[in-house]
C-alpha cells in the first residue's frame, strides 16, 4: 500500500509551499485546512496541537487526503492519500520552530500558546498523483 | 444549516485563488485536489468533468470540505464544509471559458476535451471559519 513521492515531488514538499489536509469528521464528513508540512524520508510530517479538530479526528480515523500547489506554478500539483502512521509530542517543539524557519524564516514559532502541545502528525502516502513535474 | 461568507472571504473566492476541494471515496476516505472556484450568490461553484473521481464521489456522498489560502498573503484562509446541491451540465461549457479568463486571463479553456462533458457543482456553505480577515 505504501507508496512514495517522486524526487520532484519531494522537492515541493521541501520548498514552503502549503499542504491543505483532509481529516475526517466523526459524521464521516471532511474537513479540510492548510498546514505547513515536511517531507521527512518517505513519510509525509505536519505538526497541529493536541485539542484541535484535526488531531481529534485522527484519533478516530487515520485516514488523510492532502493536496499541494506550487506557489511559482499552478500547473505543478501534487495530491496524495495515505494514513497516519504516528502521532507524538517528542520533538514537535523544535519541530514547529522548524517549520516556522522555512515558511516564514524566523528561529521561533510565533504562533506558540503556553497551553497547546504540539505534536508531529508522520503520514504514510498510499496513493500519489503528480501533476505537471515532467 | 445553510452559511455564508463575510464579504472580504467572497471576495478572495471571486479573486484567482485556488481552492482544495474534498469529496469521499467509496470507502469513506477523503479525496482532496485542487479546483478552480467561483463565488455565486451564496454559492460556491466548480467545474469539473463527468468521469472523473470528484463527481462520481459526489452522486455518492454531497458532502464536501474545501480551503483556500490568499495567494498574496498566507495568513488570509477561509475554510469551509457544506453540501453539494446541484450539479448541471447546463452552461458548463461557457462557465468553464468564465473560470479560464478569470485564472489564466484567456477566452477560451485550453484544456477542452471533445469527449469530456463538463459540469457546474454548487456547493451550499454550511459551517464557514474565516482566518486573518479581520
Amino acid at each position: 500500500m505504501a507508496a512514495s513521492l517522486s524526487a520532484k515531488a519531494s522537492e515541493l514538499f521541501n520548498e514552503p509551499n502549503l499542504v491543505h489536509l483532509a481529516t475526517l469528521m466523526a459524521d464521516g464528513s471532511s474537513q479540510v485546512s492548510p498546514v505547513w508540512v515536511e517531507y521527512d524520508n518517505g513519510s509525509i510530517l505536519i505538526n497541529t496541537a493536541l485539542g484541535r479538530i484535526k488531531p481529534k479526528n485522527l484519533d478516530r480515523d487515520k485516514r488523510v487526503a492532502l493536496s499541494l500547489v506550487d506557489r511559482n506554478n499552478a500547473y505543478r500539483a501534487v495530491i496524495v492519500r495515505g494514513s497516519v502512521v504516528e502521532m507524538t509530542e517528542t520533538g514537535a517543539d523544535a519541530h514547529i520552530d522548524k517549520l516556522a524557519k522555512k515558511y516564514l524564516g524566523v528561529d521561533s514559532y510565533p504562533g506558540r500558546s503556553a497551553i497547546e502541545k504540539r505534536v508531529i502528525v508522520r503520514i504514510q502516502p498510499e496513493r500519489v498523483s503528480e501533476m505537471g513535474l515532467d
